[in-house]
This record gives structure tokens, sequence and C-alpha cells, in this order.
């Protein structure tokens, strides 16, 4: 990008500074959509908003929770506040909490990494019943960023778990991550 | 907004294009003031910095704690870090971290959802005596923004924590939320 | 900064525009680039990547661990997560996470305050093993943002903790702090 000290500047020089600096403006953009994504999981699964938790994954997206399980699809996910062992926790007091996730943006597609916490009330506290390692797959829509995979490891010494961060980090396209 | 995509731009579309760009800075610029300000509350509280903490406020904000309690005006908020329960879990060790907050602006309006949990030392660990549904509401302020009303709903199972977050979840303007 | 309201803007309005929006994006990629730093330490030392924990900081950086430990250079600062009692919390299972910093830039300096957790494995829930107040001293260079001094006391209740609470909350320039 043309520096802009220069304090003539032609015409030319001023459209291409601007189509640098909207560039770089639209990858701010992309990383804030991205935070605010992943901050609408926690509190719309503990309010058991099926629509909202539903709305941030793409129609044919998919949740490996770990275990055997595989969600498949945005309305399979959003159910799954509405089923056991989800009910349970919310009837107790629950908590769905992410870490700033560390981002990895290449075009139309991203990966964010980060922890996730279920806090579930126990008598006078709360204790912490789930810490996984987290996987976001993501792809840029007409209606904003969406989640394509989400893949949860528990932090439970398995090499899983760490595998899914060492990954993560990786600095090359999330393309080629999850290809 | 005008496309950069011409390679010849009258002073016009210039004009148009940096006044759309600066719109969208503002925006940012506006979501990381927001999550700053987020982030100044728990260090403040933690080291009874009463004068931080009240700063974040309006002088005549609000802090509704849940329970009975409803602290009133900037000052009264700021000396809660010197009240019981506060001064145990100090003397104790504590943490008041929030999450990463799900945030709706509109214009000088905003309203940041987010968790909360307060981690008192119990020992060789610590142990979560309070984790909170959050409803911040703010306004743009000459001094930047500002606190109008902080509302905590313990999540313990009940209905009132489910509903804070909901509404906060809702993508309707501010100002109609709080009106 | 010159109103972007006239419609006839001249060149060097245009010009001086332009860089003043240059800076304030300047600003927002470098709060975006700490954010994505402090957010990838915990990921790297809980999947035991020391490379990718060493590269965070500066070849003559600093760990200030608190008690006696004082890690020196980046190298051996990446080597603690091959250490006890590190390996003993991986293979339980942890999670080194971060609360969302509070930032003060100047120039090519920085420090960001923040909470951070370590949560170990106890059976079928997590515990708490260390919960410390963090201050994080930055520098950019030609490669990003690196960490000079990472300092952190435990928060037992100890002074120190507060201190460095309040030392980061204070809006004066990070040089000055550091000094």
């Amino acid at each position: 990008m043309r520096s802009l000290t220069d304090s003539n500047m032609s015409m030319t020089d001023t459209t291409e500074s601007l189509r640098a600096l909207e560039q770089r403006v639209q990858q701010l953009e992309d990383r804030l959509a991205i935070y605010q994504l992943l901050a609408t999981y926690g509190p719309g699964v503990d309010s058991v908003s099926s629509r909202a938790v539903a709305a941030l994954w793409m129609e044919d997206g998919v949740y490996d929770v770990g275990g055997q399980e595989l969600l498949m699809g945005a309305s399979e996910i959003g159910e799954l506040v509405d089923r056991e062992p989800h009910r349970t926790y919310v009837a107790a007091g629950c908590a769905h909490v992410i870490s700033l996730p560390h981002l990895v943006l290449h075009g139309d597609k991203a990966v964010a990494t980060c922890h996730s916490r279920l806090y579930v009330r126990d008598g006078p506290q709360w204790r912490i019943a789930r810490l996984s390692a987290n996987r976001w797959e993501l792809v840029r829509t007409t209606e904003g960023w969406k989640v394509t995979r989400r893949t949860n490891r528990l932090l439970d010494g398995s090499e899983k778990s760490r595998d899914l961060f060492t990954e993560g980090l990786r600095q090359t396209p999330p393309a080629e991550v999850a290809g």
C-alpha cells in the first residue's frame, strides 16, 4: 500500500489508498463479527433459545460434541437445548462460557480456536462440569458469518484435545486446515 | 456505499467513500471501547479501586445487583468495593470476571450481554461463589461510553436470568429494549 | 481531524482525512493483534506447543510467574510446558484461560491487564488451581506485537495482586508505567 506521507496525492493514489484501507476495515469487521457470533452461543443455550442457537450454524452445519455424538444440521443443533442433559443443567442453573478466541481468517473462511466451560450450580456454588478445547469452522454468507462445523474435545488429558489446539494455532489458511 | 472497484473515482465519490468508511471505523471503535469498559470492571473491583469503578457509570447510573438491592448513582456503586461482603472476598482473594460480551449498538446507545463470575479463594483452590447473567445498558458521552444501568441475575435456574439473556440477544435497538 | 461533512473536499483535505482514518484503523488493528496474541497463550501451553508459546515473547523477554520464579528468555519460557508441574496438569487435563484484557496503548508499547485461571481436572469436574492478576508488557516489532514481560500475582488476598491491577488501570503511557 502506498504511504500517505506525501502531501500531494494524485486521484489514483487516493483511490488506491481508500481501497487498501477498506480492506483493512473489512478484516477488522470480520474479526469482530466472529467474536459477536461466538458471544451469542452461551447466552443462547443458557436461555433455551433454540432458534437463536440454530441461526449461528449453516443449514447443513455440524456440531461434533465429542464422544459418539455428531449433531447434523442447524435445527438439530438448536434442538439440543430442549434435550437432556441440557434441560437438567438449565433447571439447576448453568452457564456456557467461551474464552477469547484465536482467529485465523482467509477470505470467506475462518477458524476460531478457544476453550469452553460448562458451569452447573451445585448448592451455594457452581462446579465446572465440562471444559473443552473448541474449534469453530466458519464461512461468510450473505447473512453474515455462520458456523459450518464446531468440534469439542474434553480437556481430560486426551491427545485429541491437544491436537485440536495445535491445529488451530497453525497460521495456514483455514481452507487447508479443514481440508 | 459506492464500490471502490472503479479505477477512476471523482472527487465526490471519494468524499462519499471516505464518509462511509469513517462510519464503519466509528462502529469498530465503539465496540472496542465497550470491550475496554467491561474489561475495566473486574480489575477495578478486585483492587478496591472505588474511583475507577465509579467512573464506569453515569453520575445517575444504576446497578441492579439482584435480590432486593438497587445501587443508585456512580459514587454509591464505587463504594460497593469498601463494603461487605466485598471486603471479605478481597481479603480471601477474589476475581470478578466477565465473558466476551454480545453487543447491540444503536447510535449513542448500546446493550452488552454477558456472563459474570465471582471466584473466591477457598484454601488451595478458588470456588465460584456467584455466576450471573448480565445486561449492561450504555450511552455515549463526551467522555466516552458510560453505563446507565447494569442488571445481574444469578444463574440459579430462575426464569429472570433466562429472560435477561433472551432480551439481550434481540437485534432490536437498545432504545426500545430499554424503554 | 477535518470533518467529512462538507460535500466539496479539496485534495489536501482528502489526504488529511485518509491519514487520520488510517491512524484510527492502525489503533484498532493493534488492539485486535494484542487480543489475538493473548488468545494464543492458553491453547499453546495446553497443547504443549513450546515453540508457539516461545514465539509470543521477545528473545530476551521475561515471565515473572510469582513466588521466587523468574523465567528469562523466550526459549526458557517455551520450555515451561515440558516441565513440572505443567506436565502433570496436562496429563490430568488442564486449561489456561485469560479474561478479556484491559489495554493501554502508547505508540509501539502497550500494557494488557487481565485475570488468568488454571483449571485442572479432578475426577468428574475441574477445579481452579491458580487464579492470578496479570500484567503483559508488549512492544511492536517487525514481526508484530511481542511480550517483553509478563507478571503474574496470585489473587490470594495479597497486596501485590491488587497493586498490579491498580497500576494497569492507570491511563498513563505504558512507557512510564513500566519505567
